[in-house]
Order: C-alpha cells, then sequence, then structure tokens
C-alpha cells in the first residue's frame, strides 16, 4: 500500500469532510489507499459509536463506506487519466447515491477493514464497491454512485459568504 | 405530532444508539412522532457535521434516514397490531438494507425534517421510504428494509459480557 492517503491530497477547503477530512478535529478521519487494484481503508469506531451494546451504529457502517468510496472515486478518476493524485486539475466527487447491505451485526472495539473496487468509471461518474468487515468476517456490503463535484462547489469558483 | 417520541419508548438498554439514543450524550438523539400515516424526525446537524464549507455530510443524512425508518419502523409494527409502544413483548428493528439518494446539496445551519411513510409491512420486514427537507427542499430521498431484532439480541436474551 502507499503511504500518502487519497485525503491527505484533498485541498484544505475540501478538507473539513466529518468523515475524512483531515482539518476536522471532531470527524472520523478516514484515510484511503490503493492496495493494487483495490482501495483499502481501517477506520476505529469510537464506543460512542454504538448500535446496541457490542455492536456498531449502522450510520458510521454508512459514513465510512460513503467517504472510502468518494476516495476511491477520485483516485480512479486521476488513475484513468495517468496523472498523480496531486496534480492539477484537482478532482474531487460528491455521493450521488449510497447502497448498505447489513450482513451481520458489527463488533464495536475492533478496527473495521473498508475495501473497495471500481466498478464502472463512466464520464463524470464512478461506481465503487466494497464490503466492510471486522476481523475477518464481512459485516456489510455498500455501493456507491459518485460524481464529480460541480465546479460551482469547487474551492476558489466561489466565495466563502455561502459557507 | 404526538408529544412522546418513538425512541422514549425503547429500553434503557436499547438506549444507546448514536443516532437515536436518548442516553448516548455523544450521539444524535434523533426523535421520530406520527403526524397523521407519516412520520417525522427534526434533526439539528452540527458545525462538525460538514462535507464541504455550508453543506452538511452525507453520512450524517444517512444516519438520520436509518434512525427515522428504523424508528418508524417499530411504530408501524405496534400500529399494526393495534397496540400502545410502551406495551409488551418489545419490538424493536435493525436495519437490513439502506439506500440513499443525494437529490441537491443539503444546506448546514438550518433543521433537517425526515419524513417516513411505511411501503410495506411484511412478516418481521418493513420498508420505509422517506424524505429529507432542508427549507422546504427535498435534499435526499432514502429506502431502509428494517427486520425486527433477532430475539437473541434483544436485552434480558443474552449476558452483557458480550458487549
Amino acid at each position: 500500500m502507499t503511504d500518502k492517503a487519497f485525503q491527505d491530497y484533498y485541498p484544505d477547503d475540501l478538507s473539513y469532510c466529518y468523515g475524512c477530512g483531515r482539518l476536522n478535529a471532531e470527524g472520523l478521519q478516514i484515510k484511503t489507499r490503493w492496495d493494487g487494484d483495490e482501495t483499502v481503508s481501517i477506520v476505529q469506531p469510537r464506543p460512542c459509536h454504538i448500535a446496541i451494546p457490542g455492536y456498531v451504529y449502522g450510520g458510521l457502517i454508512a459514513s465510512a463506506i460513503d467517504c472510502h468510496s468518494t476516495g476511491t472515486a477520485a483516485a480512479a478518476a486521476y488513475r484513468a487519466e495517468g496523472r498523480e493524485m496531486g496534480s492539477e486539475p484537482a478532482k474531487r466527487f460528491v455521493t450521488a447515491s449510497l447502497k448498505v447491505d447489513y450482513v451481520r451485526p458489527t463488533p464495536l472495539g475492533v478496527p473495521l477493514e473498508v475495501r473497495g473496487r471500481v466498478k464502472e468509471v463512466k464520464g463524470r461518474k464512478v461506481t465503487v464497491e466494497s464490503t466492510l468487515s471486522a476481523a475477518g468476517e464481512i459485516c456489510a456490503r455498500g455501493e456507491v454512485v459518485a460524481v464529480e463535484m460541480p465546479d460551482h462547489l469547487m474551492p476558489g469558483a466561489r466565495g466563502r459568504s455561502g459557507s
């Protein structure tokens, strides 16, 4: 796996995401990297991210799959163009749709591994399939359709007054 | 709308959910109530629940739809049996699948309204459709398949050692 995570390349203005922003001190700070043709994120839920005693909250699982997938989409888009992730013009993706199937209860207290695979890159749209595992067992499966962020939402294209 | 929320009837052991548990001090404490044949939750994201400046994080939206829908499923199951929510035996639902379509960016700083409708009650399975709106505009649509919590996960049916 490469050392620097996809999210480490995001410009500061786009690094406040609760799920994966490196500048959001209260957030989950999810980091995603290539592992061959797959992408991997390790997520450590906090004790408060509970559903019922002993198990992880489904919203946290959805959040992990979401940020893992938009990060994967960005990395795949750069790779499809044969470009390094930090190069200009910057590419960032937002979620158009998110689907999670909860296969079994996810135990709380162990790191979760999200593994993604790019199913399709089509124009500005990337579809990412993923699994979320705990202690080697798949607990959830995800599919995210991510779309390239519209220009008017990219930093520099607008003032901060709308923020 | 009725005064007491569905989640206020959950037994203490099942009230620690990050999304809707009244005993999770760090959680979102989502509350859901009937409004005729629909159900309504009002959710107030915190400043940290940001995606990009000015907009709500998609994982928070998924979380709101998730807890709104499992609460709606429980209330619908009681209603289908003609029982009051606090009556025994207790019914609680977990998420089997969650689908969210993000229709437009959701502005941060205003309360979000989630409105649900029971699409189907079939045995132990309830399907809930919902919308999430900000300032009167629909920003996301959700569909959740919720299933009645397996007996071995209900409080009293197991020791706390697995927690």
